[in-house]
This record gives C-alpha cells, sequence and structure tokens, in this order.
C-alpha cells in the first residue's frame, strides 16, 4: 500500500473502499483487516480536500480509527454520537454520506466543517465551540433512562476541552446519574488547540504514560474467558493476574472524584482495541470516560510536527506543507502593536484563551512569557483574572475571538464594566469569519456590548486605526475599554484617508442631505461610495464611528439636520449600534428618513466573506442599490 | 454569657467589643479569651438586622470565627481578600468601619449586601455571583509575584461554588502557576444555596470525616517544635509521626491533581485553629486550599435548622424565627403552572440552578423527582443538558433568574437559539429586584435576548398572562421560547383587564394620537394612566406588548399613525426593545414624535423596587411626567 501521506506524494489512488460507504453499516460489513486501507482512504480525502478548501486538519486526522471503531461499535443515530466542538468530524461526515459532496467543504452551500442537524440524522446538534458535548450527551442519555431506551449517548471531546469550565459542571452531574448510559470519549492528543496549558495536563500525561495496560487488560481477559476447566490453582492464579489488572486499570483517579467510571488509556490508532474498550463500555450501564491517546495529524508528516500550525488552516501545498495566505492581517497587527508597547510598558500584560497562535501573540508569549497568560479554553476565568491583575497595577489586554466571548458574557457584565478598572478586551474576528459559518461568526458583539453599561467600544476600519485605538485606549480612557476588528487583512484605503483617533470623523460634504454612517470594515465600501458621488457631482457626507458605544453624541448631531440617514453595519440588526443611533436620532428630533442595514434576525451561513457582505448588501454594490432603492421611494 | 441567638430572646446586650472595631487592625488587638464574646456580638448584630432589613443570614452566621481567624492572620487590605459571592461579607463590613451604618443594609444609600470597593478599601471588587474568586485572587496574586511583593492573595468561597465550571478553569491556571502567594480557603458547610447537589459534594462529605486530623497534626508540630534534643531513636520515632501525619494530611487528592496544595479539614468555628493554619498556608508560597468545616445559620437555632429556608431572605421575627413575607409571587405561580401542566404532560421536566426554592419548583421536586433537575450553580450546563433532554423527546423548561442567565450567554446562543429545539427558559427576577442591587438586577436580558437570534420572548404582566404564556410556549410554539417575569407578587390589575393570549393587546382608544408602549410589570402603571386619561376625557391609547421578541408587527403597525408615542421598559435602554421598536416605527415612515424611557447606561443601585421605577420614571408619576413635558414641548 502506498503511503500517500508523506511528502513524497504519489497520484491519489482509487477510494475504493470509502466510496462504497453510504451509511455506518457499511462501516460495519467491512472486514477488520479492510479498515487500515478504509483510514488510508480517509486520510488521504481530508489531505486533499483541506488543502483546497482550509479547515481543521490535524485534529480530523488524529480520529480516523476512533471514528471507524466508534461507527462499528455503535448503532447511529440510535446511539447518539455527540463531537465537541465538532472539528474532528470529518471522518464522520464522510461515512454518513456525505463522501460525493465533501469537495464542497466549507464553501457557500456545500457541507460545513461541523456538526450539522440539517445535513444528516446522524449530527446530532449544531456544533462549533468547545466543552458543552458532555452536558448535551448527558441530556439524552437521562431522557433514554426515563424513556426506558437502552440506547447509548456518546461524547466525544478532546483534551483541550478538560480546560473549559463547563465540562465539570456536566462531569459533577454525571457522576450522581448512575444507570445512565453514557460514554465519553477523551481523545487525548495532549495538544488540544495548541500546546495544552494548565496543570491538569500534566496528570492527563501521567496517565497517558500507562498506554498498553488496557490492551493487556484486554487480551488476559480473552484468555481467561476461554480458558477450559482448570484446576483451582490455575483458577485462582488468573483471577489474581485479572484482579491485579483491574487494580491497575480502574484506579481511584481525578475522573473517579466525579463519580464517572474511568477505563484507559488505550491506543486510538488501534481499531481492534478501541472496539473491543468501547464494547466493555457499554455494559457498565454508568457514566463512564474511556481515554484514548491519538497522534494529532496523524498520517501527514507536515502535522505531525506542527499540529498547533495545523489545527483550522487556510488552503495549503499538500507536497510542501506550506500554507498559501499571507501573514498582513489584523490580528498579527494587533499582536506587533501590543509588542512595541509592552516593550515601553512594563504594566501591560497580555492574556489569551488557547488562542496565541491566532490572535498574533507568538512574538509577545515568547519575549515577554513573565506577562503572557495562556489560560487554556477559559474565557470565563480570563476577565476576573485579567481583574485581579489589574487590581494591582498591572494592564491586561484580554486577546479573544469574537465568538467566543460570548462565553463569559457574565464577567464582562459582573468583573470588567460593573467594576471599572483599566481592563481592555481585544476582539479578533468581530464581523463575518466566512467558512466557519453559524458558530464562528462575529457579528453578535456589537449587540452584546451595546446592552452592557459603562464601557467603551472602538471598532477600527484600518492598521492605523487600529493602532490608535490601542494607545487610546491605554492612555487615554478610563475603566473598561474594547476594541474589536475583523478576520482578514486590511480593506481598501482611499488615498485620502487619514487616521484622526477621534470618536468620529466626517467625509465629504458637511453640508449634505444624505448621510452614510458606518463603522469598522465595511467603511471602505463606503468610501467608495463616497468616491462616485464626488465624481458626480452628488452631495453626501460618510460619518465614520470610530467609537461605536457610546454612539458618540458629536456622530448623531452631524446627522441630524439630513433628509436620508442610511446606517450601515456588519453586526446584527436587532439591539445592535445602528438600532441605537437610531433611537438617539429619534430622541433628538430628527424629522428624515432612516435606513438601517445589517444582519437579520438570523445565523449567518458559510461562505467567503466577500459574498455574505454582498448578500446582505453591505458592500460597495449593495449599498449603492440600498441608496437608489430608498431615495427613489421617498421621491415617489 | 447569655444565649442571645436562641429561641428563647434576651435583650440586646451592650456589643462593647464590636463598637471599639474601626478597622481590621482592632481585630488584632483583641486578647484570644476575648473573641468569642465578639464572636457573639457579631451575631447578634447580624441577626438583627438582617430581620428588619432582610438578607444573607444563615451564609454570613457561618463564617463568624472564619473572619475574626482571617483579619488576625492577614493584613488587610495589603494582603487582599476576595469573597465569593459576598454574601457571607457581613462580619468583614463589621470590621472595617461599617459598623455604625449597618443598620442601612440593604436599603437606599445604605450599605450593600455584596462586597463594594466604592465602600472600603478593605473591599477589593464588587462581588455577587458564583464561582469568580479564585481567579481575581490569582491575578492579583500574579500581579504581585511580578512586581516582587510579599502580600497575599486570599480567596474565599462555599463548597456550592465547586459546582460552578469557573473554578475548575481558575484551579487548573493556579496549579501551573506555582510560587505565587493564593491562599483559598473552601468553606464547606455541606450545604451551598440549597442542599448541594453533585457527586463532587460526597468526596468532600468523605474529606470532611476527617476533621480533627489538621488539629492533631498542628499539635504534633508544636510538640515536636519544642522538643529539646533527644536520642536518635525518638528523634526517628517523631520524625515517624510527622511523616505519618503529613501523608495523612497532605495526601493527594482531587485538589492536588490540579496542582493546588491542599490542607484541612479544620474546624471552621475554632478561631486558634484557623488562625494557625493560616499562618501554616503562609509557608507555603504556593497556591494552596485550606478547606474548613463550618455550620451554616450557626447560632441561630431556626438557621441552624433551614440553613436552606435562612439563606438569601426577607424579614422575619426573631424570636418565633417566622417570615414576614407573604407567597403569592410570580416565583410560586409559575412553580404551580408548571407542576400543573407536567401532571398532564409527562414530557414536561423542570431544570435548575441551585434555585430550586426561589423558583418556585419545590413541589415538582418533590412530586416528580424523576423529571427534576437541580444540576448546581451551572447555568452553562443546564441548556446543553435541556438541549440533551429535548433532543430525546422531553420538554425542558429551565427556570432561572435573570442575573444568573448571563452566566450562559453562549449556550443561549449555541445550544438553544442555533438548535431550534423544542425547550423553554423561564426567566425569574426579570426587571429590578430591589435591595440586592447592582449585581443582581434582572434589566439587562432584554437587551441580551435581543441580539440572539431566532427565538421568542414573552413577558407577561400578570399571572394569567404568565399561564398563558407557558401555555403557548409549551403547546403553540416552536423552537426556543422564553418567559420571563419580576420578582415580588402581582401589579396592580384594573378591572376591565382581560388575558387574551396574544401577542400583544391595545387598551384604550385605538384612534388615538397618542400611545403608550410597554411590557411586563410596568404596564400596571400604564393602566392607571389610561384610566386617568380616560376620565378626563383625553384620547390616548395603550399598546400592552405580551411577546416582545420579536416585536409584533401588529403593534408597530398600531403605533405608526400616531403624533406622540411613548415606550416605557423596565430594562436597559441601550440594545433594549424600545430601541428596536423606534427602529421599526422609522424604518416604517413612522414621522411623528417618539420618548423612549428606560434604565440609561448604568449599573441600577440598591432600594426599593417602587422607589426605583419612580425615579427612573417608570411609574404612574414618572410616566405622567414624561408624557406631560414631552407634549408641552411639543407644542411650543
Amino acid at each position: 500500500m502506498p503511503n500517500i501521506l508523506h511528502i513524497e506524494r504519489i497520484e491519489i489512488m482509487n477510494r475504493e473502499l470509502l466510496e462504497k460507504i453510504e451509511s455506518p453499516s457499511d462501516v460495519k460489513k467491512l472486514d477488520a483487516a479492510q479498515l487500515p486501507l478504509l483510514a488510508q482512504e480517509v486520510r488521504d480525502t481530508i489531505v486533499s480536500t483541506v488543502s483546497e478548501n482550509g479547515g481543521h486538519l490535524a485534529s480530523n486526522l488524529g480520529v480516523v480509527e476512533l471514528t471507524i471503531a466508534l461507527h462499528r461499535a455503535f448503532n447511529s443515530p440510535c446511539d447518539k454520537i455527540i463531537w465537541d466542538v465538532g472539528h474532528q468530524v470529518y471522518t464522520h461526515k464522510l461515512f454518513t454520506g456525505r463522501y460525493n459532496r465533501f469537495d464542497t467543504l466549507r464553501t457557500e452551500n456545500g457541507i460545513s466543517g461541523f456538526s450539522r442537524p440539517d445535513e444528516s440524522e446522524h449530527d446530532i446538534v449544531f456544533s462549533g465551540h468547545s466543552s458543552v458535548s458532555v452536558s448535551t450527551a448527558l441530556g439524552i442519555a437521562t431522557a433514554n433512562k426515563i424513556n426506558g431506551k437502552k440506547d447509548y449517548a456518546v461524547a466525544v471531546l478532546g483534551d483541550g476541552a478538560l480546560t473549559g469550565g463547563l465540562i465539570y459542571e456536566a462531569l459533577n452531574n454525571a457522576g450522581r446519574m448512575q444507570d445512565t448510559r453514557l460514554i465519553i470519549v477523551l481523545n487525548d492528543n495532549g495538544m488540544s488547540i495548541s500546546k495544552n496549558v494548565g496543570h491538569l495536563a500534566k496528570r492527563l500525561a501521567v496517565m497517558r504514560s500507562r498506554t498498553g495496560y488496557f490492551k493487556l487488560k484486554a487480551v488476559t481477559e480473552k484468555v481467561v474467558s476461554k480458558l477450559p476447566f482448570v484446576g483451582n490453582s490455575l483458577a485462582k492464579k488468573m483471577f489474581k493476574i485479572k484482579t491485579d489488572l483491574k487494580n491497575m486499570l480502574y484506579q481511584s483517579n481525578f475522573f473517579e472524584d466525579f463519580g464517572v467510571r474511568y477505563m484507559g488509556p488505550v491506543d486510538g490508532h488501534n481499531i481492534d482495541l478501541l472496539c473491543e474498550t468501547f464494547e466493555a463500555a457499554k455494559l457498565i450501564n454508568s457514566p463512564v470516560i474511556v481515554h484514548i491517546n491519538t497522534i494529532k495529524g496523524k498520517g501527514y508528516v507536515p502535522a505531525e510536527k506542527n499540529p498547533s500550525d495545523f489545527h483550522g488552516i487556510g488552503s495549503f501545498n499538500v507536497e510542501t506543507g506550506e500554507f498559501k495566505t499571507n501573514c498582513d492581517n489584523f490580528s498579527e497587527k494587533f499582536g506587533e502593536f501590543l509588542y512595541n508597547q509592552a516593550a515601553k510598558d512594563k504594566r501591560i500584560c497580555a492574556v489569551t484563551a488557547a488562542m496565541s497562535l491566532g490572535t498574533g501573540l507568538r512574538a509577545f508569549s515568547e519575549k515577554y512569557p513573565d506577562r503572557f497568560f495562556d489560560v487554556g479554553i477559559a474565557e470565563e476565568h480570563a476577565i476576573p483574572f485579567s481583574l485581579g491583575l489589574s487590581k494591582n497595577g498591572m494592564v491586561p489586554v484580554f486577546v479573544v475571538y469574537s465568538t467566543f466571548l460570548q462565553r463569559c458574557y457574565d464577567q464582562l457584565m459582573h468583573d470588567f464594566a460593573l467594576q471599572q478598572s483599566k481592563m481592555i478586551i481585544a476582539v479578533d474576528r468581530a464581523g463575518i469569519v466566512g467558512d466557519d459559518g453559524e458558530t464562528h461568526n462575529g457579528i453578535y458583539d456589537t449587540a452584546f456590548f451595546n446592552g452592557i453599561p459603562n464601557i467603551s467600544v472602538y471598532s477600527p476600519s484600518y492598521y492605523c486605526d487600529l493602532n490608535n485605538s490601542l494607545v487610546n485606549t491605554l492612555y487615554h480612557s478610563e475603566g473598561p475599554c474594547v476594541i474589536r476588528y475583523p478576520r482578514g487583512g486590511e480593506p481598501f484605503k482611499p488615498e485620502w484617508y487619514q487616521c484622526t483617533g477621534n470618536s468620529f470623523d466626517v467625509f465629504g460634504d458637511g453640508g449634505a442631505e444624505i448621510a452614510i454612517v458606518t463603522y469598522g470594515r465595511i467603511f471602505a465600501e463606503a468610501s467608495k461610495l463616497l468616491d462616485e458621488f464626488t465624481k458626480s457631482g452628488e452631495k453626501i457626507k460618510v460619518i465614520k464611528l470610530n467609537k461605536i458605544i457610546p454612539v458618540p453624541e458629536g456622530a448623531v448631531k452631524e446627522a441630524i439636520g439630513c433628509k436620508n440617514v442610511f446606517f450601515f453595519e456588519e453586526g446584527i440588526k436587532s439591539g445592535g449600534i445602528g438600532e441605537s443611533f437610531g433611537a438617539s436620532l429619534l430622541n433628538n428630533g430628527f424629522v428624515g428618513k432612516y435606513k438601517l442595514t445589517a444582519f437579520p434576525d438570523c445565523f449567518v451561513k458559510q461562505g467567503k466573506t466577500d459574498s455574505i457582505l454582498n448578500k446582505y448588501r453591505l458592500d460597495f454594490e449593495g449599498m449603492s442599490k440600498v441608496i437608489k432603492k430608498f431615495t427613489e421611494a421617498s421621491d415617489e
């Protein structure tokens, strides 16, 4: 069998096994001897598709054998498999009728990179965020118990999920709900998203070092069960071996303190062993953790060597493992600006929740390790921890993706806004993120920040704005501040644009009766419109908000005399900045027309960012249409 | 010494020690022999004040000796004590210059029932929510380490805090930050807010049963340290005793898996022992947990007997322990309505996060234990767990206080709204809660729900509306639904009022040019205004929203032709329903005046609910003023 997944790549082979699999029952039908080839075909498919479409590579390559074993040992969808986060569901998708569409992965109208019930009955819930799976699976198992059903609920999670507090709430509840058929598969690759953090990781490492025990047990039990009638002495000896092994295997450990049985660790790339283990776990009829060890990126050398870099990625060259994207983006720029400030100001600390690479903090972490804190997938902890730093004279900057910031909303209220201590939150991936879809778009933070008292929120459009915002929040603001910026690079910047550092700027004809109000990345689109209007001699002004919360009073005054005001917002409409701006206008006696264009009451699906902005009329073309249509209607 | 705290109460004695304490240094000056009397005086003060003002009784009575010991062993505010939740800070307040104002506890302009930095430099952070303290203290300790300071950070938390996931995020991070002077005091009363839940509680019980070990150790060490030079044999023997004891005490346990040292358990009512233990903990110079056992409600018999009932309470009769409040309130009614539905529909489950009593679910929990789930202070877990139930045919109803619902905002997005599965969230204490102040008001959920796609939110005004909403969401709605209702009893109900179950109702003159739009409890105030207008022959209509998200289109149409529209909202203005209503009006060509009255961009302080509503012009008087002022201004 050719080893196609190494750098010296040969032609794609025929995927003879995989292409015949339409449902999990087809996986069950294969001979055990065929499974390594199936795994090979799966890996080949994943590597080639992700190299084109981008996606989660290393995490998916690690669970190929696990997924085969799960679909042989369990009976999906009666038994329900819940994938934590969902960045390891590619093999599952390939086995559940989605092989033929797999090349559409993460594209508009294509299949999602995460679990989605509207794609398949084998995807039980929508997923995308970490540490939730055990709770959901416990609910499913509990309902089965109430209804007298014998089906299993299976949660599959990575070791990174153990850095998120929610998992302990679930374990603590699972432990007292005995007689529920809940099986928790802990896929331990010692990595999570980037290098695992926290002391518990060390404990897992200790457990990992015991690999082989469980195999020994399985073999021994097989031997014991097949023994013919033997004399008392031998039987006793065998019993002793079994007991000793059992004690080694099922020793009281961390998980058992929560009341959840523990089995493992098991080699997560040995399909036979995994199947045997799951069969054993099924007999327990109580919540049980099966601890398996896998290699993140397994089977593709560049990913095995750099699993963090190959976690969530864009397209890449399969032969060389080189990425096709460039590095010039808001994340890297923010990292650079913060690094520069930290060099001058020893009070500045950087805090991240398992996203040190994605948020551009690598250089900071290497240069200032004493002031750099990766807290794991623990966004809730990040904020009160930052508060503590702040209370003792440091200036913490918590850098976090918009969608994950949701996870600490209570802390935003209780430990950030209420405290009025000097803290900064830098919100990366604010706005549409594109390919990752519903669970990852950063279009909701505007609305949820809007309902939080006593904070300042900045939404820069360009790198120079970003740096200005950082300096502003560090040295010219009191209390809790937020800076939010989009995924990707700087948008179109007109030659006439200059950063002012003001809370808002007005461009175009100050006396115009038509005003466009906007902020963030899509100001670039409005600037094109301004140029076009100016060329054609029409009067218009663009009010660019740099600070969006609270809405600057001056910006409202600039708009109040206008006949038509158009607000464009790359955020959800309901509860967002545009509604507050409109309410301010009304409250101040505005009598013109107001048209707000923003995302409607929905979760925005995956697609290219440009395409999505176009669809929702938040690009040049869309803005033009909105203004034209509205102006025509008003003239009638 | 008279036992003043038992039912057979005698005259209040002179508080000779307590009244001389102005700061923690005064606590340090007392002789050890005086401390039991001090504790007695503190308890007397707490019981009499809480019996008048309401507050947290049982939790505060449990930590009197602990607080004395903390202020003797540590040097506040250089050493910083962070009180988890803060419902155990009364003794701390009495020792830090607030004895003279203690009778203003929880009253308007009085001292708060929680920790507040604006009251005292000894209150490090604002607090009110659970499981946060260790994160904050770790941040403080880390900043000390960076700055080379030798001060301590001390977090004090109850065992209930261990049911919240955030604490594990903090422990996991603490464990790898050795050389930080963090001391975590686990005040274990085996109760938390109501009866403790989760398997971990059992583990704590096992640890508790070892009380006395630590005392033994302390004594032995004292003996050993004072031994004169002795022969090898005796020294060896002593060393052996020490080692054995040490192994017993510092045995590897749950907390040490997180990398945090463990000491305990210690009798939490023995001041000497507590002080000794803290002195020992201070020498460790690494994160350490000191596990102490206390009796919730200690020293006041009714509270010791029923600590759950005496957790957070209204005023009561000290002699009899009887409560002065009545039981007729929204919480009890909701519990009753849900109970009635559950009797008919076996799919209905009730889920609560440690608030089974406060949310009126006692009868449900007793009658239908198989369908009742108290998950602990684990709001995040509650929602995906409910999702799991829902995915297997059950109909979960998660009943939760508005302010604590904040703690699972990500789950509201990810595991509730996005899933479109049949789930109901019942939000108790929505609106102003009164005496508990900033950290407990339920005026933010309107805004944060507003920015969440694909959900329906109902806001009933009366019990009959509440029941209608429940029936509506159970049987006439798809997907995720929310019902929110206030703390306390039914407000004024005009004789003409009848529940319709519609998404909105219009009262008064349909053709009027003045419209009041409102929802929830304060509709009662608007109804009085309507009666007054009607009496004086003026035309007005009141549009009462029963469903607030999404805003019913019909309600917007009802308002659109009006000259003046007044929106009154018992919620935060920014991002709230009134702004969305205004934006809808604008978007539909409204040309009248719109005046929105809601809570401004602030945290609302403690006070009586009526008084707060009056202050913010959300009662009859305030509404009248707003309308009068606005109408006069428009006429000019």
